[in-house]
């Protein structure tokens, strides 16, 4: 399939309903909001909602604002996590910060407002039954909270200085990455109403594609030229995979983990191209990035 | 009818179920979470939930995950707004803030779990209709959001410096504080299914009340030993009904705004009389605190 095309149309529906979540406004807040949402960004935990949906049966329209409630609550951990007191970080996608923008106040409240704004989309789903509106919700409510997200983040804030070992940053990753993830994916699946068997199929594409992104993930950040060596000095990580595995052991957990996603998908036949595309991109780290198209 | 006991069983539930909500454990966040939901209060919104609800016909076991949410999403605001990016509060009800204890990033992280929290409580709420439960997530999504808290929150912080007028007060406040009572009532309704007059009852109930509540506040802070004189020095916020008004024009906007609560709810008979009590005791300066009882 021609993962390119698929993934240009995808984002181009998200970059509009995104847009039509906050509408340009003159407010500092508004402003605020827009600078960090429509930032660019590929879009993979929509799109993916997109994808398992639509292999569940459901349509584009009944899936978008769950979609849009992804990127939203991806888009306020970005920002909560550049803040001063957890990563620090200056520069987000080639552009300052939110708060380096904004100041910290604010961007404490862009994260805010896009949190409960996940929610209130969600909720004013119209074309969804409502039992699924709630489940869908319960499922994006616990991916970004203390079992999921937050705790991810806690438990790092926690741990720096503290000895790691590969269970302790698969942890740490299936709760700050892996757990939105799967609720992208398996929440495409409650919205079409997929039956059981189907949303452990999705789940467990779901956990096996948020490891392969993150161990590749740190891959690129370690050897950002590919150069197949990578950095081994005390500038490196502690907390990531290739730190702790070493590069071709590394580059093996995501390979193992792309494999597992693929088997998953495996019986569900032509209407699951796109998720073996996906993670099939994400592994080979040619995921195709926004184009103009 | 005996308000101070009304209280202290409806109290007593809220608190065992917030308790229920995170139940101790060794980790940071969760200790932090817990010393910031647990630190008492009056839990004044939790118990509209469950007045207006009961009111209404709902039982207070279908009641009490919504009235739970309410109080997360209240604590959630008053961690935010407490750091030093914000109103840079030390102290809370007498503690050190939630910052000054776990550092600034675990107090970003307790905000954030309990919003999400409040969500993923909602939506496992079992005994009630799901057509009511994404209801009631919506009116909580929309008080706390960009057109509500959050959106009050940013104004408040851009407007610092600027012009204090009476309206913009009003519609800061009808924003931070407003919105979250107005939907403590509301969602009691929308739980039991209340039809259209009477919700819009509880609408102008809940709003008058919160304009109550904000003035008073405001008063108690200008003029903590009730002498009647007040402060009007420099050092009073410009941005308060005393401040703007003076203290006499202000007790008489809240008396006001008391008056309307009570027409609002008037031909509700006996069954709306925690509610006329609670806004009778909010302008009186005199709602019972948390007892042992």
């Amino acid at each position: 399939m021609d993962l390119a095309r698929y993934l240009a149309t995808r984002r181009r529906t998200i970059e509009q309903a995104l847009d039509r979540c906050f509408p340009a406004e003159r407010r500092m807040l508004r402003r605020a909001v827009r600078y960090s949402l429509l930032a660019g960004g590929k879009r993979l935990r929509p799109v993916l909602t997109l994808a398992a949906g639509e292999l569940a049966g459901a349509r584009q329209r009944e899936l978008l604002p769950f979609a849009c409630a992804l990127e939203l609550v991806h888009t306020y951990s970005l920002v909560h996590d550049d803040l001063p007191a957890m990563d620090d970080d200056d520069l987000r996608r080639g552009r300052p910060t939110s708060h380096k923008v904004f100041g910290e106040g604010i961007a404490i409240l862009v994260g805010d407002a896009l949190l409960s704004e996940a929610f209130g989309l969600m909720s004013s789903a119209r074309r969804v039954p409502a039992e699924r509106v709630v489940a869908a919700i319960g499922e994006l409510a616990r991916a970004a909270g203390e079992t999921g997200m937050v705790g991810g983040q806690a438990l790092d804030l926690a741990g720096q200085g503290g000895r790691a070992t590969v269970a302790r940053v698969r942890d740490i990753h299936e709760r700050k990455t892996g757990a939105l993830f799967t609720a992208a994916v398996r929440i495409g699946g409650v919205v079409a109403g997929a039956p059981a068997p189907l949303l452990a199929r999705l789940t467990r594409y779901g956990r096996a594609l948020g490891l392969a992104f993150q161990v590749v993930d740190d891959i690129q950040d370690a050897d950002p030229n590919g150069t197949g060596d990578g950095r081994t000095d005390q500038a490196l990580d502690k907390m990531t995979y290739p730190a702790l595995l070493g590069m071709a052991r590394a580059r093996a957990h995501a390979v193992q983990a792309r494999d597992q996603a693929l088997a998953a998908v495996a019986p569900l036949g032509a209407e699951a191209e796109p998720l073996r595309a996906i993670v099939t991109a994400v592994v080979a780290g040619v995921l195709p990035e926004e184009s103009a198209a």
